[in-house]
């Protein structure tokens, strides 16, 4: 496999059909930028505005954005541009200096989660609030090992790449890392037992190598592994074994939290368990870089007394203005309840289009992020999703591609998508598969 | 030590003369942020709002910002604050769409480096740039050997923090980590030599225990050792050591990067020495949490054939426009020629009142970074140091201390300081100097 083939959906420079001018800006990103950046899609997308859930092109063509799940409450949603550039005119400066907005947010935020869970660390982005997750429970912990999913995605750090496989084998993994397999929801009442008996086995091959166990870490939607949500509840037996093994749960709420699953704000909450730390980030700032970390106290007592954590940008007064805003939104335009609502919707018309069409195999979803695998008979058809992605570009929705096998359609708009947009979205994707199956 | 000594200038809860108002900030900073967070001063500071060099606390008074580097073109200055919302009112899309901001401020800043640096990553933190230079450099020389100086200071990841020995013992270090005492000014011309038979020591030492050499990275104008910016050329033998024992030398611009020096834009310049890669942070958005890393392109080319690097929030659209607005401030405002010219008016009224006071020793600088010993004799004084920074809080002005022996005052104001600033703060730092020594 090589580099580019890890990633689902990315650009392989030569192909496509590209216009002059953003052949150009290929050209220019290669020389400025070097070879480790990717593209999306066979022939890139040079996009210019966006506003809600509609992203416009340079030629003003409007492409509805199931995918882009950071512009969580919309693209450039006013009230959070006005906050952002509000604050940032009158004082932006850091967590070294007492300021309300970090505390007033900090106070907000932990009133949704529960009441074991009562600090709040910020850093700016979800790579660094994983990275400083794994720092603490080394300290509570005494251990260093770490167990994540086959295909699991946590952030770029060096720590955290090396327990992200996601990123291909190119990438090494710690060398105190174990992987398990994901979830298999196909097992329905017996998902969380065997789940739990991975989790196990890889302790117990941590233990067998004199590796202590420090973390247990998914994403509680299992976005990177083929979005899996369901049954809700079969987080709990893994999260029991890591702790019986002195480990500590850490619930990676960067991609599920925030609302989306419509559930409530957090993934794991569907799951009945109370992490030990949970990690933000994508949605937190609209797009403004804040992401942060919420813990036990009890967990990071040891880290506080032998140390300081201190990040220049991390829950200065511009990022809790920005994040507090997002909050403002969500709860006034009801985006949970329409992430409940509007997914539901959207899932059960893939279900429809799934009767029509046997390319087009189980939906799983839970609020506003659904997966929707693309199938040859059993098989997963990692061949035909890529052709679905972007043919789908050229009906101007933009969506990706997800899991181990790169055959399951992510679908994850921007939280302000209503039944309208999902209408839209069913009817070109229909379209798409009477074209291409 | 405790974690609270090992930080210079930290707050100590249960001391000071708070305000009913801010002791109850203080509490509740305690119960939402935990432990691990830190305040500045013997008493804290609340402050509500920033313009130039100027920060304001509740009560309307005015402090003079002697050493936040971080609003290097100043506090919430109008310009950048209006670029930053322009953009995120249009668009702030990530870097796997095509959009000119990320091109067009990649190859301006391109523009100011030696033309064997061609390429340019982006990050959300300093921190994360040198995490992502580590992980570059591993790939690129095999090697996983750091060396660094006694009380570096290179950010907060699980690996970084490795390398950052100024967080104190509780920080552990990385097991393939060596320290070397930091250039040492007193030797004069001898400077560079003795720094670079340090730096082969540790060569010789990781070589000896079967260990790689993959980095050199130090922050070139030495800020947590005490602000070391001279003899100018020191660090070319150390850089020579490094590669011929085939790692990299990294040169960390965070602090004096972007014009501080007076001398052109980036620290190493002064040393005559092309870096293999160059990592930027705190004033490259004024605020606004943009970092990233330069590089020769051979160096990263293993990394991108092997793997990708996507930062979602890293090289958006906001952040390369907030950042260009940053470089035409510094150009427009002549911010580097002010560096220069301010930085050495200060400087030489630094050395005047040297003579009057023998508390105040050696004043080491390079345009608007100033490094001044306080001292008791020829020894260290960290206690006075301390009630220096103290009393200038009192008499409003804002600075801090850095150093191993944490003696040296640390006077790094954003790059609008003018002559008048600088004489308002001679004059109160007089008035201290008057009472204290």
């Amino acid at each position: 496999m090589t580099a580019r083939e890890a990633m689902p959906n990315a650009y392989v420079p030569g192909q496509g059909n590209l216009s002059e001018g953003d052949a150009a800006l290929v050209a220019r990103r290669e020389r400025a930028l070097g070879p480790a950046y990717r593209l999306f899609y066979e022939t890139p997308l040079h996009l210019v505005r966006g506003e809600g859930v509609w992203l416009y092109d340079a030629a003003g063509e409007a492409y509805l954005d199931t995918y882009n799940n950071v512009a969580s409450v919309g693209h450039c949603h006013p009230r959070v541009v006005a906050a952002m550039a509000g604050q940032a005119a009158t004082f932006a400066s850091h967590t070294r200096y007492l300021h309300e907005a970090v505390l007033d947010y900090s106070e907000r935020l932990l009133a949704t989660v529960p009441a074991a869970l009562s600090h709040m660390m910020f850093t700016c982005t979800g790579s660094e609030a994983n990275d400083l997750a794994l720092r603490i429970a080394r300290e509570h912990t005494g251990g260093t090992g770490i167990i994540v999913t086959e295909n699991a995605y946590h952030g770029v750090t060096l720590a955290v790449s090396g327990f992200s496989p996601s990123l291909g084998p190119g990438v090494p993994l710690g060398e105190h890392v174990r992987t398990v397999p994901a979830p298999d929801p196909a097992l329905g009442a017996r998902t969380g037992a065997v789940f739990a008996a991975g989790v196990q086995a890889a302790i117990d091959d941590l233990t067998r190598h004199g590796i202590r166990p420090a973390v247990l870490i998914v994403d509680t939607i299992f976005s990177s592994d083929g979005v899996i949500p369901d049954p809700a509840g079969f987080l709990a037996p893994a999260a029991e074994a890591i702790r019986a093994a002195g480990g500590l749960f850490i619930a990676d709420e960067v991609q599920p939290g925030f609302g989306r699953t419509g559930a409530g704000m957090w993934g794991f909450a569907r799951h009945g368990v109370v992490p030990d730390m949970v990690s933000l980030g994508k949605p937190m700032g609209n797009g403004y870089p804040v992401a942060g970390l919420i813990l036990r106290p009890e967990v990071v007592a040891r880290f506080g007394a032998k140390g300081r954590y201190f990040n220049t940008f991390g829950g200065n007064a511009v990022a809790a203005t920005t994040a507090a805003a997002v909050l403002d939104v969500i709860e006034d335009e009801g985006l949970i309840e329409n992430a409940r609502l509007t997914g539901a919707y959207l899932a059960e018309g893939l279900r429809t289009l799934a009767t029509r069409f046997p390319a087009l195999g189980p939906i799983r979803g839970a609020g506003l992020f659904v997966g929707a695998d693309i199938v040859d008979g059993d098989a997963p058809d990692a061949a035909l999703t890529h052709r679905v992605v972007n043919a789908l570009r050229q009906a101007r929705v933009l969506i990706s591609a997800t899991g181990a096998s790169a055959n399951t359609l992510k679908i994850r708009p921007p939280l302000v998508f209503a039944r309208d947009h999902a209408d839209i979205f069913l009817d070109r994707f229909e379209t798409v598969l009477k074209a291409l199956s």
